[in-house]
């Protein structure tokens, strides 16, 4: 009988599975047809048996003699964390953060669609960044429903962080929420939040460069 | 006889701490005196025993009957987290995410100093972004062992993203690299590098968002 992987993963396994992706994809665009666990692993910092752990848990991978078929992997990953149906997300407060990602972030190559953005400036609103125009914050609610968006990246100043969340949280719509702002959110348990505060990658990286980690 | 607690820290163990930090910073900013590990462990979005467990590897936590003074406990972290000396750090490529992090990221509050940037653009070479004035990225290696420089931020485009590595091997001052571009870097192991693609933080909250994790 065929064993079929569809147990919950982890969030560490799913984590290291959306990064092997991105190393498989730049690969890919270098012409390179086939990868082992232990050049795999070898790129991305860990080990091989962790490597060959994780991939245990993708179904049709491309196994060969000696390794993978590095597209039939990437695309055993992508199905492994869904991307089949594209989620929509919008970009909360559009200064330079905010159009960095809109305009050099790759979403579509991830099944994800960047079907808005907002900010509360005058001099932006209705500008095109990233091919989307620019809304008025003040239409966050509604047009989020209307356009069937599911996640948000917030980019705001952390004055505002906290009263844009409760505007999210009103829409009802909301999974999750990628917040590059200073400011912690208080949001119900039903939606995920990530923190990406900038500055404590540079406290990490410090610490962990002295301590050679 | 006292137990003195300098033995290593593990990686996510560092990593929590400093994003205790970060909370412990915002709510002595909000005038908040004390919290318990429980008040903590709810903020992060961990168990009250994790929380107790990190900070035990911590000396002079201002512990009180009910929970920690917040401004001892920050310091306790700081002081864990090697924030004694001041750090000299450079961004290179200072286009819009480049000069977000110039502009905003608060390095003087964590003992970092932002010593350098770097672009090969003319037309912003010479300008002032962040109090600091962009340099030729021909002159990389001189000035960052001029400046003493052991950190680097990496926001130029994919495709330059290994030849600047090269040079910064080269320099032979730069211990540690916090990579913004799309690109996996080869570096010698005493080279710390800490991948942070924006687009992976976007994959992994489509995919814990769908499964609400």
């Amino acid at each position: 009988m065929k064993k079929t992987k569809t147990a919950k993963i982890s969030r560490p396994t799913a984590e290291r599975l959306s990064e092997y992706l991105l190393i498989l994809e730049q690969l890919l665009a270098d012409s390179k047809e086939t990868i082992s666990s232990n050049e795999l692993s070898d790129v991305y910092g860990n080990t091989p048996s962790q490597v060959r752990q994780d991939l245990f848990q993708l179904e049709n991978t491309g196994r060969i003699r000696h390794g993978y078929n590095i597209r039939t992997l990437a695309n055993a990953i992508r199905s492994r964390l869904g991307m089949g149906c594209t989620a929509n997300l919008a970009i909360i407060g559009c200064g330079k953060l905010g159009s960095a990602i809109a305009e050099h972030v790759p979403f579509s190559t991830y099944s994800m669609k960047l079907a808005g953005i907002f900010d509360n400036q005058r001099s932006i609103i209705g500008k095109k960044i990233g091919g989307v125009t620019v809304e008025d914050v003040r239409n966050l609610e509604k047009s989020l429903q209307r356009k069937k968006i599911s996640m948000v990246t917030l980019c705001v100043p952390p004055s505002a962080a906290q009263e844009v969340a409760e505007k999210l949280i009103a829409a009802g719509c909301i999974k999750g929420i990628l917040n590059y702002t200073q400011k912690r959110l208080k949001v119900p348990a039903d939606i995920v939040v990530r923190d990406r505060q900038i500055v404590c990658s540079f406290i990490q990286l410090a610490f962990f460069s002295n301590q050679g980690m």
